[in-house]
């Protein structure tokens, strides 16, 4: 890469890198809990429609599921963990300090999640209803079991 | 399905649900805004580390690279469009109003970050520093391109 190159490359940066930094002071621990929050965020929101099509009320909408379940997987499958550092509980979290003393259970669990969130998108590419509300409680159980030890 | 699955699936699911429900009211407009919010968070908590690395200001770490370009690419990828419903600016959001007079710019633009990204997490795995870095900036160049024109 060439000077110029690099000088373009930095110009576009320090643009790009402003709009994040002007909002936000560095504070490792409250980007860690704004960065899992966000996570379980989008997991939430599209988990939800989908209860309700799952539970029947509202009509089931295949495409809708499909495309949702797809974005919970695709969510699920970043590194969720990496917003978990160590004794990052408090502070508006309500991640619970079981969580650090406990991390190979709770990695595990977490990876519980990512596995059925992964089987759940493909059940809804098949389009089976039956099956597909199935693994959709299994996947519901992969989030339970991690809030009910690890959420306040 | 048979009565009993159907029963268990149900409170495995409204178990699930009453974590997400207890702290939020039903709020279409807000809901919309905190997930916008919340997959931008994601990328820029990824894109930030990976844009020290770009410009040296840290040490280059390909597998951390090649980690974060590949989350990106997937935050990218799910339908952020659908946390833009029409005329979901203020409250708290910097959305400009511009973003649904030129709903089809918009979407273009936010279909240019989504394959520049995934491009970028190509590139990563490939491993040559110098395609990275450039693909690294061709895709900050999309990000600066959205904000620009729809970012108060």
């Amino acid at each position: 890469m060439n000077q110029t190159r690099w000088l373009l490359l930095g110009s576009a940066l320090l643009a790009g890198a402003a709009t994040v930094q002007a909002d936000e002071k560095a504070d490792p621990k409250k980007d860690a809990i704004k960065y899992r929050q966000a996570a379980m965020t989008l997991i939430g929101a599209n988990f939800k429609p989908m209860g309700a099509m799952a539970k029947g009320d509202v009509p089931f909408n295949a495409q809708e599921f499909a495309r949702r379940s797809r974005d919970v997987a695709a969510i699920s499958a970043i590194d969720i963990l990496a917003g978990f550092p160590q004794d990052t509980d408090g502070d508006g979290s309500k991640a619970k300090p079981e969580i650090w003393m406990k991390w190979d259970d709770f990695k595990q669990k977490m990876g519980d999640m990512e596995r059925a969130a992964a089987k759940l998108a493909e059940a809804a590419k098949g389009g089976d209803a039956a099956a597909i509300k199935k693994q959709f409680g299994e996947t519901g159980k992969t989030c339970k079991a991690c809030h009910d030890d690890y959420k306040e």
